[in-house]
């Protein structure tokens, strides 16, 4: 007999969590399907556990910069893992587990796959089967899973991903990494500023984080190697050899050197974790992302019960955008089960079209929202952008010595509205709200001008922009 | 024979300079007077000097809550006020009258007041006068002046204000702080940071801080108590004795204790200052901040040729509102000076209406825009209040143990716009500028739904709150 629940979740991530909290809030009977720990990916092995790791490396980098503090001795790695721990609950999710209990959220611990409309089978940890039927929406949420390259001898070699360098027991006193991207620059930086005697990025492309504005990659490439990291641009791996398990790793790269290190970090993407999902069952290619409409139901599926949120619909690999997409399928879920109406203002994904908010922990920290400029020129706006350095506003100026930093607004002159915003700078994150809250409403600059940034904080770069700009 | 300038403008603080620099880009000719150093309190007694000094107490109150880094001993005060000294440029304004005359502003050194219509009389240094006659405008833009409240013997104990302790070249090892606001809260903190033994504050009221939300103030206390700061409360001077110049203070209280320290500081507010500045030479009273009305023009002058920016208007004692207020005047002055229209959208003054942004830069942060829940319920608005504890947000847990503040939200329910924000936590400061745009540019709530907070950064209250309001 199958279980018959108003809402199936498959996977307990950040995304799935927010899904099934709410619908479950607003009275559906709602279960959650995970194979591995709930809470996801985001909790153990990403962005909670790479903050950990960065927090005491960016706090260290402050205190260099301001006079009359003095930190007694590099780093206590060995406290800073110790910490790592606590952050992800010692990689135990009972905590978790209680929350959705609590939530009234049926948690079934087990691989889900569809098996036709409606209807997930799980494969318990026990070996055994349950299935799953939904009254109303089967909610896809499983996330992503690293990419590995066709690198001879990579996959063999046993190489770090974002888990494992995430949950590392010790610092590597030799890393390679592969990638140029937000993994690879912050983990690199966080080894580094741990203990690492020898990190080595291998970028393929011509610069760091080529999904952001130029100068920001540029910027965090010249930081990095700065603090030590050898970074390398137009380099790739070409053969990778581990001869003993756990043993030192050589990388032969096709510039023709050797690297040898004792681990190697693979740091080149992610794709929907998509596979073992059944798609096919319900008509859907098991070679694509899930493709969703603005209401985050899945397209291509008759009578419209399956959704899919977060990495698996392949929008935005980024966990507050997997939750914000969470917010809307399930008050749209929750509103078609109720016949009410479907379309108020949050039941619309306004926020991907604009391009999502990132903040990338490095030092500089990388904050960006909406278009760079030439994805705006790309796509026809009339564009005009302005810039500023950041060193010149006092409250950056108060920092620290050697504070400096840019600012980009990128504008769509016909309309006077930002179409993107960039803030490259120590300890920029928490600057980039304001960027995102005038990008998502739409904020004129005739009104920016009237938001009057606080003397002396960083955030008076808005006004130096709006002046660079001609206000 | 008058020196004939299109614009003068009296005062070179933040405000004044703002103003030069603006009409004399614009191309009017430009003077502007400044009795003491130009550049104003701001960037030698308030603003700079005071953060120079809170960055590393601040600082070393995050690294406290950090696992894996420690400070070599307590902070070196030597370090921290020899840097001070060159934020403020060791007190010498050469480079401000550099920048001066690099923007084609004329300054005279010497103390200017009004002496009729468009006149202003400088009484020079060398005990010379200049008249100075403007075609187009006079603005007034001293600044404030602090107020010593009569309490027996104080005056003549020679008090430190906020010149001297910004100021001081050493840390006092007992400090008494009469007064509960922004400089009395500041200024404890830093000297206690710094290493005074003994800092007594004495306020007069029931709380710190009384022009913010009420948890405010009382975060600010119970974290300077935390801290060895000895808050007193419903507490005042009754006789101050200083037997011998530079020696110990006797400060005797309301409720009969006695109190010795080696400083008093008195920071019980400010008043504009309108003291021989001529005011009656124009027709208007001596005894109250320049009326002005929301381009800055003072009321109650015939001809509009009298403009009052920054704290001499007694609207708003902060540099960035002064600067901001400074805008306005100076398009406005140039606009009238052309004869072109002068109500442009930057022309008028929004800013102040809706509640000026402020950080107070304690431990924890206190941080606020628009209006506290109070006064939006005096002034009648239709208000929901919500609130939420940033101890629970992943971004504030990342920062450090024990991570807590809160922030709150003031809904005007008819509009579903925010009147009122206040965030109080550690580092904060940047926070604000998101409610600063929110609340200037009334976005509405199911607008800032879409503006997605970066996680996990600190931002994410923003998230909570709006979930707190049933979004």
């Amino acid at each position: 007999m199958p279980e018959v629940f108003d809402v199936i979740v498959v996977g307990a991530g950040p995304a799935g969590e927010v899904v099934a909290g709410r619908v479950a809030a607003a009275g559906l009977s709602t279960v959650i399907v995970e194979r591995e720990l709930a809470g996801g990916e985001c909790s153990y092995w990403a962005c909670m556990p790479s903050k950990a790791l960065l927090r005491p490396v960016d706090l260290a980098g402050e205190v260099s910069r301001v006079q009359g503090l003095r930190l007694d001795g590099p780093i206590d790695a060995g406290a800073v893992l110790a910490h790592r721990d606590t952050v992800v609950s010692n990689y135990d999710d009972s905590g978790q587990a209680r929350w959705l209990d609590s939530a009234k959220v049926t948690l079934v611990r087990g691989a889900g796959r569809l098996t036709g409309a409606r209807s997930v089978e799980v494969a318990t940890a026990d070996g055994g089967t349950r299935t799953l039927t939904a009254n109303h929406a089967v909610v896809l949420a499983t996330g992503s899973v690293p990419v590995i390259p066709p690198v001879a001898g990579l996959a063999a070699a046993q190489p770090w991903t974002n888990r494992e360098v995430t949950a590392a027991h010790a610092v590597p006193d030799r890393l390679v990494v592969i990638g140029g991207g937000v993994v690879a620059c912050e983990m690199a930086q966080a080894m580094r500023g741990l203990g690492s005697r020898e990190v080595t990025m291998l970028v393929r492309g011509g610069g760091l984080l080529d999904r952001v504005e130029p100068f920001a990659g540029e910027a965090v490439a010249r930081s990095l190697t700065e603090q030590g990291v050898d970074v390398r641009l137009r380099e790739s791996a070409e053969k990778v050899e581990r001869p003993e398990p756990g043993g030192a790793v050589t990388v032969r790269l096709t510039s023709g050197d050797t690297i040898t290190a004792d681990e190697i970090l693979v740091a080149t993407g992610r794709r929907p974790a998509i596979g073992d999902l059944g798609l096919a069952s319900v008509g859907l290619p098991e070679s694509r992302p899930v493709g969703v409409d603005d209401s985050m139901r899945a397209t291509g599926v008759a009578d419209g019960w399956l959704y899919a949120v977060g990495d698996v619909n392949g929008m935005a690999p980024l966990t507050h955008m997997g939750k914000y997409q969470a917010r809307i399928a399930s008050d749209v879920i929750v509103a078609r089960a109720r016949g009410e109406a479907d379309d108020r203002p949050s039941m619309r994904d306004r926020a991907d079209g604009l391009g999502a908010p990132q903040v990338i922990f490095t030092d500089p920290q990388v904050c960006a929202v909406g278009r760079t400029e030439a994805q705006a020129r790309a796509e026809g706006f009339d564009v005009r952008a302005v810039e500023y350095e950041m060193g010149q506003v006092a409250g950056g100026y108060l920092l620290g010595d050697g504070y400096g930093g840019r600012a980009k607004a990128v504008v769509d002159e016909s309309r006077r509205v930002l179409l993107g915003v960039t803030f490259v700078a120590p300890g920029a994150a928490e600057l980039l709200h304001a960027a995102t809250v005038a990008v998502a409403a739409g904020v004129t600059l005739d009104d920016l001008w009237h938001a009057v940034p606080s003397y002396p904080t960083v955030s008076e770069v808005w006004l130096r922009l709006l002046e660079e700009y001609g206000l």
